[in-house]
């Protein structure tokens, strides 16, 4: 089974995903600036999320352009990432509305870290019908962004309780990190190419 | 006419679907935990829709994956089935805002058994363009879970009027038992590629 | 340049009209079946429209499946369809909710006719790049559905100052006869093969 | 990387957001004509924005019709130009609902001037992969309407603050502008086919 409709379908929940959360920002019935002073925390949460929402579509499309098969339990271990990250617009919603406040602040931080954890999993699943020798298992590797952001999370929804503000910092500094695209997988396919391999299908 | 602007469409659909479900859990004003306490029961069916909807997009995927050709008469039983599954977000949400009372509980259970109909008639659309010998025929064969579930569902509407849980409980197994994919349909293809076979197209 | 991104875009606008239109069947705070009824008329127009839209999807398969090239003329042909389309959920509202009173009624109406003529703006556009010799040139042919109907939707429009209901009636009729899948293309293929023609690309 | 999946992601996000749009004429209660006259500006508002979203659309299929190769950087370009097209029902609303009033038209074309610079440093971004040989490098060449759009939101971003009705008129007019579609890229292509060229898999 190839994995042409899993990229369509998850194409698909994410623009969704990502365009929906706009509807949280709606237009105040005054017409001054300072009428959208209001929406200011809102908007700084929608931006901060788009930002993670895009962040998991392009590692996803970097990984499953790797990716050759895909098996009943790799279309699950996706829905399941899907799941938590379709989550994201409450969470933003909750969190931009009550200018970070503590509770909502950590509970979006329980949000990104079980969309993590999600995406561990669908990482694995991959590789396990992928085999150890594939492309994405070497570039894949040591993972350390990967190991780190979870880390990150925890201290996040923990600072939340003393210092929000603390929380959304760490957010941020995650998603700047990750912004880097993940050239691991880049590299790993021009060195395979530069070695002589042939992949089957994909690169 | 082949199947990938009716897998197109079918994503399409299905990804809103599962999507707008999210819009239900609406942020509550307050910011402690107990305020999430009064969104448990529209979180849990959600869920539940979730996990359905997933179920419905795995097995379409499936059965389309060995279809060759569509006719007029797949187009309309597909869109059919998207009828009925574009109900699942009003019935969730009225379901998971009134804690699975009676009437609630039971109209789900009506929806869930129609869009299970609207399924079969659709399989044997395909069928009727595929023929008998095709891989889908010989993969589908006795379909013990998909004679099954519709039993289940007409329990469940009985049992919400006299104790919702119940049905609630169905449901839940119904789903659980649906999560298991559905090799049939990978081991016929696996079948039939071991037989010597040179499918057209698709395996 | 090729159909393929056209359809994708069109599969989208059209999944998610087809879809939002349920988010105006909103779920009644009361549990009894009674409280139902009121969103009895709300329903449907919703079903009426999704057999439209269904229409029109297929419809639009059928054309684009037997379309080789677009030129930028097609392309705004199709968003002036697309926006026709995008009406529907509004007109769907404001007609379900007012139980087919006589302005809303027309106005469906109005939207149903600009949607048709919309449609028949693009099949013109597209002869106009695929020429009087292609397959699809000869599959239209003389088109009486496509002239008939207009005609029902102005009689409709002047009808629902007088009876909304026999407005509503021949909405329905009108439908009905769009139901039978457009065979004349299918069959229009069917002969060109017949006659041994080597179609280029698409069929 | 090739630019399927991109293709596939901006055309989800740019359909959900020239559809969501419609969520915001919303039915009136009434059922005379005359309901639907404070809606009058809330369609036009409506209309235009589908306006631009549709050159939008047809500009990014152009270009990405004549580019081959996607990087980490053009990804990121590409969801920094979807950022700010998904603001556009946020201020489409806002315009709308208090009749084209000075800042919230102002702020229309705020958005639709950092749409424009988000697609320049797409365009930018694509090149630098393509190179100044490319196809598109000859096709966009002077870009005299890239250049003139900008200098017309910044006039209309100051002129709404004195005659706002101004303001709308240049973006009606901008919109016509565009509404011709970008030939330069149809002629490049043309010009590099009858040049003998055979381009690698997309012309």
């Amino acid at each position: 089974m190839d994995t042409g409709r899993l990229e369509a379908f998850s194409d698909g929940v994410l623009a969704i995903v990502i365009t929906i959360m706009v509807l949280e920002l709606r237009p105040p019935h005054e017409t001054e600036l300072a009428a959208l002073r209001p929406l200011l925390w809102v908007f700084l949460s929608y931006v901060l999320s788009f930002v993670y929402l895009g962040i998991y579509w392009n590692n996803h499309h970097h990984m499953l352009h790797v990716t050759r098969r895909v098996s009943g339990g790799v279309l699950w271990a996706n829905l399941h990432l899907l799941f938590w990250l379709s989550l994201v617009p409450f969470v933003t919603a909750w969190m931009g509305e009550n200018h970070f406040t503590s509770v909502p602040t950590a509970l979006y931080g329980v949000v990104l870290l079980m969309a993590a954890i999600a995406y561990n999993i669908l990482e694995r699943a991959i590789l396990a019908v992928e085999g150890p020798d594939s492309v994405l298992a070497t570039a894949v590797g040591a993972d350390m962004k990967g190991k780190l952001s979870p880390i990150a999370y925890v201290a996040a929804i923990a600072l939340a309780f003393v210092a929000p503000w603390l929380s959304g910092a760490l957010y941020v500094a995650v998603a700047l990190v990750w912004l880097v695209p993940d050239r691991r997988i880049e590299r790993a396919v021009q060195r395979h190419l530069d070695e002589g391999a042939v992949p089957g299908g994909r690169p």
